[in-house]
C-alpha cells in the first residue's frame, strides 16, 4: 500500500520547514493561477490543488503552513488536511497576502524562479509583477531571493515511501517490456510496438513519464533520428537493433528506462562485434558514473569520469547528460550529471544527496545496425548507489 | 472529421502572423523549457510539441516562422511541419536565437507575460532573466513588451475548424449529462455519481475540461460547500437539488456546462416556489448577459446587465464572473465577463470579437435544498450569440 496523498504532503512540508532552516530562508512562497494553464511543479510537491484564482502557499521555517486561495478554491484545500490556516478571499488576494507576511515578518522570502532549473522555475513572470506590486512600499519587495535550493533539496531527498513508489513504476516498467520480448519478431513497425505498450499502460491504470505520443520512443534499425520524436513506420528487421525508451508513471511518481534487443540474422547466435563493442564501451562508461555516484559528489564529475571512459574507448561523445534526476516528472531537475555546457546553467555544478534518485543513460549510433542506449535507475544511498531498475546487463536477443 | 492537428496549427499560425500586422508588432516569441514540469500554454496553440532543452518560437509579423529547439527534440517539431525553419541545437540556444532576432531586427518582441491573463502568461521568471542575458548588449534588451493583446486575439478568435472542436465537447458533455438521468434516483452519493462519469469519459476516449478529481464537481443536497472541491459521500435526497459542474476535452478541445436535477418528494409535481424562483431568476439574469453579448461589447458591462437583473430580483451577487472564454482549456483566459474587482486584473475591460467562446454561468445556494447553477456554452457571432450547449431552460426532475 502506497504512503496516502495526505501523509505524504505532511512528510514533504515537514521537511521543507527543515531545508529552510538548514538553509537560512525565512519564508518559502509558491504562488500560482490557473492551474490548469499554468502550474508551478512546486504545487505537486506540496499536496497539490487546483486554483482557479490567484493562489499563495506560504511554508516558514518555524514550521507554519498558509494557504490563501480564492473562495471557491478553499474547500479542496482544506480537504488536504495540510494547511494550518487556509484563508480563502473574494476580491482580492493582495490584503490577505501582504498582511500574512508582515506578521510572519521574514528576512528572506523563496520564490520558485531558477534560471537553471525548470523544476524550481514555475513562477510566471506576470506573477512575479503581480507580487512586486503586492509589496511595493514594504521592506518585503527588496527580500526576494531564489528558492532554487531549496526546491532542489526538498525534490531530491526522497523520503522512503517516495522511494518505494518510484521502485512500483519501475516494476510495472520492467513488466511492460517483457511483454514487448515475448511480442517482438522482424517486421513489426514502431508503431505497431508503441501500441502494444500503450494497452499495457492503459490495462494496468497507469500514466506515462511524458507526453504519451513519444513515450515509448521507439527507434528501429539505423534510418531513424533518434530524439523526442514519436514512433513511426519503420519496421524491425534481422540484422537490426530495436532501441525504446520509456516510463510509466504509477502514484504520481515515474520511472525513465531504455531497453535494447537485436534481431539475430540468418545463422547468428549473437549479435556483431560491432554492437557488442558499443554494449560494453557503454555499460563501462555507465559503472564508471555509477561509482563516482555518492553523497558529495559534484554532478560534472561523475559525468566526466563515465564520459572519459567512454571517448578514451574510442566512441563518440553523447551530447547530452549521463543522468538527471526522477520523480514526480522524469525529469525533476536540480543536480544533473552533466557537462559544464551553457544549456544546462549552473544545474551540473550541484553536489549530490543521499536520497537522490537518478537516471544513467549514455548511448551511441551502431552504423547500419541502429542505436544502443542504455538507461537505468538508481538510488543514492550513504555510500554508494541501490540500483531501483533491474540492469540490462546483455542486449536481448531476437530468434 | 476534425481538421487534422498539422492544419489547425497552420491555420493559427498564420492567424497569428495577421494579428501582429494588425497590433503593430514585429515578432512575437515563445520560450520554453523541459515542458513537462512547465508549460506555456500558447505552445499547443503553436502546434504543441514537447521540448527538453530551452526551445524558443518565432513568428514574424511578415509571416516567417522559426523553432530554435535542443537537438533531440527537433525531429518532433519537425514532423509538426508547420515551422519554415527548425534549429536544432546542441551547447547552447543563445547565439542561435541572438542571430535570428538580430537577422530579423523587430522593433518590438512580444513575450508571454501578462498580469491580468493566465493564459498569456507562460514565460517563467527564470526564462525571462536567461532571455535579459541572451540580449544584453544588444538594443532588443529594450524592445521587449507583453504578448497579452496579441495572445488574447490569436486564442479568443476561433476559427470555424476549433468552434466544430468544442461543439463536438459540448454533445459528448450532453449525452453523458442524458446518461446520469437515467441512472439518477435518490441515495446516489456525489461518489457515485463522479464514478458513473468517469466511466463514460473514459469509454468514449476523452479527456477531463479540468483535473479529474473535481471533474465533474458534483453538490448533492444543501449541506455540500459549493467549489472546485471533488465529490464526497453526501446522498442525493427527495426535496433536494443536485447540481453537477462538468466539462471534457475531445481533440484538444473543451466544454464547460453545469446541469441541475430537484429530486420531487413525496406528493410533488414539480420543484417548491423557493427553487423555481431562483431558477426564473438566474435565467432572466443569463438572458440579460446573452443579450448584451455582442462584439464590441466591453466584459464588464456584459457581466453588468445579467448582475444588475439577479440583485434587483433580490438574489445575492455571484462572487464570480458571468462568463469566460472556452477553448483548449476550459478556463481559456482574454476577456473575462465578469466585475472589476482587483483579482481579475484588466480582464473584465477587454472588448467582445466575433468568434469568441464564452460560457455563461451564473448560480445560487437555495436553503435547504441545495445549489441552483446554470451554465451555458455560447458563440459571439457578427450580431449577437450563437448557442452551442443546448440550454437547460427547464429544471431536471427526477421522479
Amino acid at each position: 500500500m502506497p504512503v496516502p496523498p495526505q501523509d505524504l504532503a505532511q512528510e514533504k512540508l515537514a521537511q521543507a520547514a527543515g531545508i529552510l532552516g538548514e538553509q537560512g530562508v525565512d519564508l518559502w512562497l509558491t504562488l500560482v493561477r490557473e492551474t490548469s494553464l499554468t502550474r508551478d511543479p512546486c504545487l505537486d510537491l506540496l499536496g497539490g490543488t487546483y486554483c482557479a484564482w490567484q493562489g499563495a502557499f506560504l511554508v516558514s521555517r518555524t514550521g507554519e503552513r498558509i494557504a490563501i486561495v480564492g473562495r471557491f478554491d478553499a474547500p479542496a484545500v482544506r480537504a488536504l488536511d495540510a494547511w494550518d490556516d487556509v484563508i480563502g478571499y473574494d476580491e482580492s488576494i493582495r490584503p490577505d497576502l501582504r498582511a500574512a507576511i508582515e506578521r510572519l515578518d521574514p528576512a528572506s522570502i523563496a520564490l520558485n524562479w531558477s534560471e537553471s532549473d525548470p523544476a524550481a522555475d514555475g513562477l510566471t513572470h506576470g506573477l512575479w509583477l503581480v507580487l512586486q506590486a503586492t509589496l511595493e512600499g514594504t521592506p518585503y519587495a527588496e527580500r526576494l531571493v531564489s528558492s532554487e535550493h531549496v526546491v532542489n533539496a526538498l525534490r531530491g531527498r526522497k523520503s522512503p515511501a517516495e522511494v518505494e513508489r518510484v521502485r512500483a513504476a519501475v516494476a510495472e516498467t520492467e513488466e511492460i517490456f517483457e511483454a514487448v520480448t515475448r511480442a517482438l519478431a522482424p517486421g513489426l513497425s514502431e508503431l505497431e510496438i508503441a501500441e502494444l505498450m500503450h494497452a499495457e499502460v492503459e490495462r494496468r491504470g497507469l500514466g506515462y513519464s511524458w507526453d504519451r505520443d513519444h513515450c515509448p520512443a521507439v527507434n528501429a534499425g539505423p534510418e531513424k533520428e533518434v530524439g523526442h520524436a514519436g514512433p513511426s513506420g519503420l519496421r524491425t528487421r534481422r540484422g537490426e537493433l530495436l532501441h525504446v525508451d520509456f516510463g510509466v508513471s504509477k502514484d504520481e511518481y515515474c520511472s525513465d528506462l531504455q531497453r535494447v534487443w537485436y534481431l539475430l540474422d540468418e545463422g547468428e547466435s549473437e549479435a556483431p562485434p560491432d554492437v557488442r563493442a558499443a554494449w560494453d564501451a557503454l555499460w563501462a562508461a555507465m559503472d564508471a558514473g555509477a561509482t563516482a555516484l555518492r553523497p558529495g559528489a559534484v554532478g560534472w564529475e561523475v559525468d566526466a569520469a563515465a564520459r572519459r571512459t567512454l571517448t578514451d574507448a574510442g566512441f563518440p561523445e553523447p551530447m547530452y547528460a549521463l543522468g538527471h534526476q526522477l520523480g514526480r516528472t522524469a525529469h525533476a531537475g536540480g543536480t544533473l550529471l552533466g557537462p559544464r555546457w551553457d544549456r544546462y546553467e549552473s544545474a551540473p555544478l550541484g553536489r549530490v544527496e543521499a536520497g537522490n534518485v537518478f537516471t544513467l543513460e549514455y548511448g551511441t549510433a551502431v552504423p547500419g545496425r541502429g542505436y544502443v542506449g542504455l538507461e537505468e535507475d538508481v538510488l543514492v544511498t550513504d555510500d554508494g548507489v541501490e540500483w531501483l531498475s533491474t540492469p540490462q546487463r546483455d542486449l536481448w536477443r531476437v530468434e
